[in-house]
């Protein structure tokens, strides 16, 4: 295996300290998770993107009841501190929810000698579920670390991912923890 | 609302009659409401999409425990005789889950003068979730009819539809009846 | 080299016996040398690709002067009788310039084990060029084969294709005979 | 007619003073053209984007012969000096030729309420035509600067771009000079 991370959506604007919304309660709630997974990868030499929202406040996504969030070129498109990235990670900005629409994100993947993405960050219902079964469709394996994703709350992401648990795309498709994904790579 | 119908892999493999698989079951049932919401679009004008798996036997999603399926050029990639395709409607393969990848689809709706896609068809938490938020995310409204989707149980179908209603996505993206939809555009 | 054979639009509407406009005059004279190449590709186990036109009547290219030409489902965008392709053959409708647009061709090509495209067919500045350069795009080597493709003149055709000899593409890209092509390809 | 200005290449790497590579010469000579064009545009209001190639050293375009260019996250991908960007601009980096390949340019173009793209930079024969075509295959009505616009030498520009003058695709896609672009616009 050789597996790219890919952290979704873990913006400045979803990750605000203090707030009380859901999806920031949420989030912040899998940053520990997150800080191990980046170090353990780094250690391991395992190529990091941060697929981060980056949209313009004409997006037809704004039609609905949404606040704008994650505006491009505003800070709070920006991959939140706690998570620290390095210069020799790619930061991704994206226009919608997959990580790899409109995006060269497969061909850099490619590029980085990838042949497995492992999917992290907020939340699992969109982005998330979006980027993984989008890297299925790009011919990648996909892992979706359970315990370093999150939602509006912990029901809807168990809900989310039991439904790509032992589903037909296993194994193509995996939900793992943190720590099981860690012992398969630590095993080589 | 000017709405085109999606109807997603309701092929022949999926729909083989006597088989005892979940996913054929439950596809076969909802063969009447989609048979009615077809004829009640074919009145109103609607135009009326087939989007159909159309696999090469060498695919990734093929490295799995899935079986060959829906594979292009064989007669189980056909559209359903039960839904009779008309001469009008569009035949679209598609060569991975959403209907939208790479394919023209997009281009094909605006060209049709839609601004809705309604989706419906198997499964629900794979291709048919997937079109229709890759519809959201070349920015057409989205109306995913609960009635006229399955998956291997209804248990599942609604666990992964109710991801779905009332998210911050509503009302871009909305969850319906076929029976609320048909008194939505009666009502014009 | 694990070449691909692409054939661009060399559709009944584009090659009408009698006619005498010049594209169909050209492409016509073509017809020869494209038949040794496929006789030969075959032997040889390439795989070959008929990428043909398949428009709407509503499409933005029919806006300027164009006739409508090789239209979706009917006879005109079928590929002529003289090249006489195969079951074995992939024929891929596509739906603007280049073969890529909108298609899954580079995860076809990828799939046949090709890493270079040979590209023939018509019109040298418009489906040729951009198939071509689309190719380089895509991560694959390219090769035009300048008797087996036309424009609706040789000076317009040879002004094109002199663009691509030594740019600074070559060898990713390489203009080439007919001949010289076979000839390499034999010399294993 | 709601131009939008595209930019192509114009960045430091290629536009290098002291240089005596021909593409840099070539390059330099059209600056004050386009300073000319960016100003009168600015004035009227008209969207201006910088597409600007944003390589990796893995890329396969260096493969062949061309040394390392415009880099991403260099110095050398920035636009060059002479244009100034504004806040307002666009920059858009691009990882191969056209500037709608692997981007989301079709759909900023049409968020700015575009539907005419406005080429310009170099080289006319690689980056400008496909751009150019490209643009038509993403149903915009396309104009060529053609002393907007430059190649290794004024011939192969020329020769270029006659091959797009009076085709098949005109209207759709015309060739023009700087002052009679201005003309057209100030007439309204």
């Amino acid at each position: 295996m050789k597996p790219a991370i890919i952290v979704v959506d873990m913006v400045k604007d979803n990750l605000k300290e203090g707030s009380r919304h859901p999806v920031v309660l949420e989030g912040r709630a899998i940053l520990p998770n997150l800080q191990k997974l980046l170090e353990e990868s780094r250690k391991k030499g395992f190529p990091i993107v941060f697929a981060c929202d980056s949209f313009l406040k004409e997006d037809f996504i704004f039609r609905g009841k949404d606040k704008f969030y994650s505006i491009q070129g505003t800070e709070g498109a920006e991959v939140a501190d706690e998570l620290n990235p390095r210069p020799t990670d790619t930061i991704l900005p994206k226009r919608r929810f997959s990580a790899f629409f409109k995006t060269d994100l497969a061909e850099r993947l490619r590029g980085l000698g990838a042949d497995t993405i492992v999917v992290t960050g907020i939340t699992a219902e969109v982005c998330v579920s979006m980027t993984a079964l989008d890297g299925l469709c790009h011919d990648f394996y996909v892992i979706v670390l359970e315990d370093c994703t999150s939602s509006q709350d912990k029901e809807r992401r168990q809900s989310c991912l039991n439904l790509y648990r032992n589903s037909t795309l296993y194994p193509l498709l995996r939900v793992m923890t943190l720590s099981d994904f860690l012992n398969e790579v630590s095993r080589g």
